[in-house]
């Protein structure tokens, strides 16, 4: 028996041509058991829904939405959701993800993005290639998802009506809160973390912080800085307020940058490089890959500079610019000569 | 025949107090040729509304909206409007702009900064002097503007009937697109981007960009960082996130910053000068006008020390700040002969 | 006869567990006189309300509401609010606060914040001790505050039905403008102003601006910076856009951040040091507490290399980053000899 990369059953929004803006997936799977995957297959076919292999996005009416509710009986979450939509005006859609290949619609691509927020799924773990083909630009106002092109005739028709209709975005990517929030977590404000975004519980996200999709963190982090598409943020590790990290190695191409556990990037400070475990970047410091550095031994004594690159990744740094000579310099709590054995060694 | 400045008919909100808050104007003109401008001006005369001659903010009611309607028939767009605002029970309302005067209502503000964000008035192309005075802080709610004066008592109410009244801004500026979303734009966060913002088609403004009224976009961009009132960038330009743009040139007075063609401003960088074409400012470093700056040549060697001030709108340099040395630097494509001659030329 | 710390009737919200998740209270009352502390117990008494003395949140019914507004005749303002909570169906509640101990419940809590957003207590004036395990993690949407354990199945519920529930913070603290909007201030996005935030009149707090709780300004501001909590600015004062405070000395554990009159702090700029009156801080310094400062006197002659930390509340300060040299320097507009007797001087 085949195992499924992943499984949903969605509620989408319609414009008014009948193409899908969104779609919700209130209990997405990924890495279905072998067992699993045969239910969930059989049930389809026992609902008569009309797939046929492979990856799909398959509308449903309500009577197949019913006839599916039955069948997932040994399924009771996902029949649970089977069943609350048919009794929806909206459209139901299932998707089946056999392979983990490039999303090839809006509700393959809304899957892959709740796999994540529902951390199903880690930042890098799934093909999200082409996934900003597959998604419109939307209008996420109060009444919920708008088609840019019939947004302006909503608006003026609800004020003649005495309402408001409040566009809180116009993007591709909406709020992930509007689809999930994941348990043990505070996010002060939810404008500023897309779906997509993998957000590890005992995270707290303030009002400055912001999580790009395919980004997060792995557990207990306060983030109060920029945390830019592709970026991974291990346990323990906090950004200031206003800090920032760069989506890839700045000047170094697809090298994607990472940051180890318990390390703190003061606030307004940025990198551009990967840190390793328990480093520390001074408020206000930007380091980039192109920075040069005056590395310095646990004495303080300058063992050589370097540039930051090189450093990308490695544990116990300190990155400071010297408030009296304005050098950037790297202290570490290695010495001389573990420092310089470190250096010569392919990176 | 005189030619309008600008013409809009609108649907405001009021207060309790019968005064006016906001208008919304669908589709409002700039510059109206002369043709279209005898066209409005003999509708407005055939449906009996009150306008004579100069500006004026005319509120009118629901015959008058039905006549204005079928006035309008040579003007399907404008009567169109007419025809949706007869059928409101808030304030339908014409403003005639004959000239560019200071705008001297609520209303003909409203229309000024819509010209700005429907893309038909650049920045700085039009009078907005005094135009802080006419507008009235308000309260920018899920229910629409209301009074600050008539908020609590409001509030209250609605959460005594188990409604909540969302308060997202109690500003004297509107969100953009609350009136409207321009073709060929995302805006991830919409709270940051002020009614009369002109943001060109094919840009993008992240969660961390802002755009402030009177200022804006002309094209392709990627905006995550602040475009402060009056500031306008260029074709091609991109702002990092949490990067930094002074209204006006720092200490320099009414010196508006503008930002050219093909530029990069860092992320968590900032200018107080502007910037000619294919200029870059490194992440995290800020560029003032008094900023002394080493000028360094297409071999890197040291021309002279300046300050940025000079170098404000000039192509082609690169600022950063040497990480070894501390000291700022400006690098060009140029040789040390042209650079002098420029310095020395009148800036 | 006893003066009261804290009184307001109050209007909850609360869970399907009938847990309180918020409480608005619109005409809180703080160092009641002892008049009025009267006049409020007899009430009380007179409705029959279960008040024992001490701090007590008491829920209260609907009959027990009309007769407390009977009762309260002499207090008309908190007359009129019971008489509001008589017609709902959400939770009064009655808080009184017999002394300023430690908050004991969410009602007590939202009491206190309250206070301050109303302008009754400063910042650091009031036992605020365990708050953070007084309040609970909520999720504030369209359709007010909703415990995170039932958001899902309420999302849910809505799409089927064709609403949407916007969900705009998951967090212990919401925004300040739900609760109340103080006179005379602009706030363009409401949602980075918690409650528990000072506001002063003549405030105007941009888009880039944040406001804990128990922080905030004194009276007249342009706020485009970060004011964490605890931090408070005095009158006359400005944060650029994007800078940063601590919230307390950094690394010198619990003095607290306070900004002096007439400062400014420079866009993209930081403070981990208290400033006094009339300071600048440079757009793009980061200063903390243990920068090594080179001090200089009125003429621009060094007088000594100091810690920021040394200059903390200190007046008449310019910081600033040489851009020659790279060295932070902080220029004054004493002599040298004063300079000398004021560092050698107890701080």
């Amino acid at each position: 028996m085949s195992t499924l990369f992943g499984f949903g059953i969605g509620i989408a929004s319609l414009n008014k041509q009948d193409q899908m803006l969104d779609t919700l997936f209130p209990a997405p799977l990924a890495h279905v058991s072998t067992d699993q995957s045969a239910q969930l297959l059989a049930a389809l076919k026992a609902a008569k829904i009309d797939y046929n292999g492979g990856n799909a996005a398959i509308r449903i009416n309500v009577q197949e939405c019913r006839a599916l509710a039955q069948a997932l009986a040994e399924q009771p979450d996902q029949a649970a959701i089977a069943k609350h939509l048919s009794d929806t005006e909206r459209q139901p859609v299932v998707v089946v993800l056999a392979t983990d290949s490039e999303p090839a619609s809006v509700a393959e691509a809304y899957l892959k993005l709740q796999l994540l927020s529902h951390r199903l799924i880690k930042p890098h773990q799934q093909n999200l290639g082409g996934i900003f083909a597959c998604l419109p630009n939307v209008a996420w106002t109060s009444e919920g998802p708008i088609d840019t092109d019939e947004l302006a005739e909503r608006q003026l028709q609800a004020r003649c009506e005495g309402r408001w209709i409040d566009v809180k975005s116009v993007d591709k990517f909406p709020q992930m809160t509007d689809y999930v929030v994941p348990s043990g977590v505070r996010i002060a404000a939810t404008s500023r973390v897309r779906l997509g975004a993998y957000i590890g519980a005992g995270t707290t996200i303030m009002h400055e912080g912001f999580v790009n999709f395919n980004a997060g963190t792995a557990g207990t982090s306060m983030i109060e800085g920029r945390i830019s598409a592709g970026v991974f943020v291990d346990e323990g590790s906090d950004l200031g307020g206003g800090s920032s990290t760069m989506g890839t190695l700045s000047g170094g191409g697809a090298v994607v940058i990472s940051v180890g556990k318990n390390c703190l990037i003061g606030a307004n400070a940025g990198i551009g490089i990967g840190l390793g475990d328990r480093c520390i970047v001074e408020a206000g410091l930007y380091v980039t890959a192109g920075t040069k550095v005056a590395l310095l031994d646990d004495k303080g004594e300058l063992v050589s500079h370097t540039k930051a690159r090189d450093l990308s990744g490695k544990s116990d740094l300190l990155f400071r610019r010297n408030s009296q000579t304005g050098a950037v310099e790297c202290k570490t709590h290695q010495s001389k000569v573990e420092l310089n054995e470190a250096l010569h060694a392919n990176n």
